[in-house]
């Protein structure tokens, strides 16, 4: 099932418009290519709702902010909302700074989200209203075990349930989950958290599933996440001795580009909870 | 004949001054650095005119545009124009919102370009003065194909004898041309297109050529279109099992830094209409 | 003995802030990853202090410098002496324009800095308190051979007593020097300049190297240099034919990635003098 949404991808070639940082722009653009779709990067307020008209989903990415992108992802976000396009969150460093928090909160209030897709931390800093984490990272004692999963599964439905967004938690484990129904993921590898920017083409792909499938957010969210973590895997396999970080996150994006629908829906690791 | 431009560019080693996106600005710069020339990079209108005095080329990249890149723009080109430094356009995302095609209409009324480079919607709308594009990708029924080729051919050689520029429209097949003579490209391989920022990098690189060949802008930039194009088929012969868009555009990169002269002119594919 | 100073990055992880330019801003990023540490990259005024309170180490490169990021700095850089972080000045095209030295002494001026780091042009721009480079990479008659030697290392000593930070020149010879010792090092390959940001990338990993290390500035920053240009050496081998310099900036960071406090123990080349 969760291949179709990837064959939905490459038959449909949304464009996704993308509002993110300058650290990984680069990556996320050739990982919204590599799935299949077209990226367009703009966070220009002048005429960023011009921009995201001409698309089919936005990706809002909070890293580096700045009020200056504020106000795009305030415009961009309420005229796709407008227009009935697919819109996801990605609350980079939510908790890091009572600035980035507040925007973040902001957001939530302002527009309606398809999916909000952070680390634990900046998923709890929202739930909460408030917190602090450690940078862009998740704090250690934040990350998602099979020791805390029975904790947070009905936390992040609650969280859910008060948003009306999926809630898409990644780390060790990840849990995708609406109100009901709990994806929890078992793809990927611990090397990834060495790369920058996993997170954030993570998002840029997930924006592609949505606007691709729009009938149903939270598979096709679940199924961005299995996608990449089977990625990550596919990618190790053809890691070489003196192969590191760098050449890691160039396999990781060669891995979606090369992925077809019937290999993810084979190596998806999930169950529903 | 060609091969002697790229001679020309790791001869002469220019310094080129690049106001560009930052979704493609380090391959930009490495690029740039691949063959044989040195970038700088600066988009700040404070010293941008200083900073554009010490070099000697141009590149104007209207990627990720906003009010304070078309400040600096306008007062680097008019400074280039000044000291007969040799500018170079790069319309990106002309026609996507009518902010970008305002600005690049200015910057061609307020700058005298040696080298317009664009996908074939961008051409089209600088040359029509206003028009609507698809983001940043060329619309499909603006794909360059055997079939419109005829009709393609006089519209930009009427383009650039009303700009007094050379016009480089890339895409499928590749034309440049000024009023008189189109060279009719058929280098490089459709899976360019699945990597960002492969027609930034052009542009930087051909900005490269023009300086260190000053003396006929029409060549140079067709060595650059057929170094860029012949470099796409060269890193597909190293690609290996696994391997996708993100390592692809590292084996581009790579070819050009390893392309000699020689290779260049026995490699390129063009006819001169 | 120095490579104990990466078994301790390896070891305590530090977080590091860097506010850096958008050209090399990835590398950067993953660089930091590839020791051990943990980076974040933000210049926005509002948050910059709050951000760089809950780091260990404040990396600011001055490429593609703008007012808001001398804001940035300024704040960042007086906060993180405040908080005795270690902070580290990377004053990139210093003399390229009147613009870029004029901030950069003023940075110097306002902050006490644990190390400066940057190209000979740079450097002898701040010595001497004005100056003129072309462009952001080390004017040749600059360049640190074995025959100005003798007259450099005086000079650099000097400019440590002066400034009271550790001073860190990269170039074909290295040399990092405190008012008393300096480290003359020859490890890497000339192809390293070839590659965009190699300089901003360690600057961003001396930083962790400080932060880790918090005794001992001079040989933290020596053993930087030498983890840097060992890696060179260590990523060259691993170059195939075909491979040019996108690949080699991937290989460098694998290297890294890949480095044991042993490997860098034995394979650092180094003299005091």
């Amino acid at each position: 099932m969760l291949g179709n949404y990837l064959d939905e991808v490459r038959k449909k070639a949304p464009l996704i418009h993308n509002i993110t940082n300058y650290v990984t722009i680069n990556d996320v653009a050739n990982m919204v290519l590599a799935c299949g779709a077209s990226p367009i990067m703009s966070d220009e307020p002048t005429d960023i709702e011009e921009i995201t008209s001409i698309c089919q989903g936005l990706n809002i990415n909070m890293g580096m902010l700045n009020p200056r992108k504020i106000e795009s992802m305030q415009k961009a976000g309420k005229k796709s909302n407008e227009l009935h396009h697919k819109v996801l969150l990605d609350p980079v460093g939510a908790g890091s700074s009572s600035f980035r928090t507040e925007a973040a909160l902001n957001l939530i209030r302002d527009i309606q989200f398809d999916v909000i897709r952070g680390n634990i931390s900046e998923i709890k800093t929202l739930a909460a209203g408030h917190g602090t984490t450690s940078g862009v990272d998740a704090d250690e004692a934040d990350t998602l075990t099979e020791q805390n999963l029975e904790k947070m599964i009905p936390f992040i439905k609650d969280f859910s349930r008060r948003t009306g967004s999926v809630i898409a938690v990644t780390g060790g484990i990840d849990l995708v989950s609406d109100a009901k129904r709990c994806f929890v993921i078992r793809n990927g590898r611990p090397e990834m958290g060495r790369i920058t920017g996993t997170g954030c083409q993570l998002s840029g792909m997930m924006t592609a599933f949505l606007a691709a499938n729009p009938e149903n957010n939270l598979e096709a969210a679940a199924a961005a996440v299995c996608a990449m973590g089977l990625a990550g895997e596919t990618g190790w396999k053809y890691m070489q001795p003196g192969d590191g970080n760098a050449t890691y996150r160039n396999r990781i994006i060669d891995a979606i580009y090369n992925m077809e629908g019937k290999e993810l829906e084979e190596g998806a690791k999930y169950e529903i909870r």
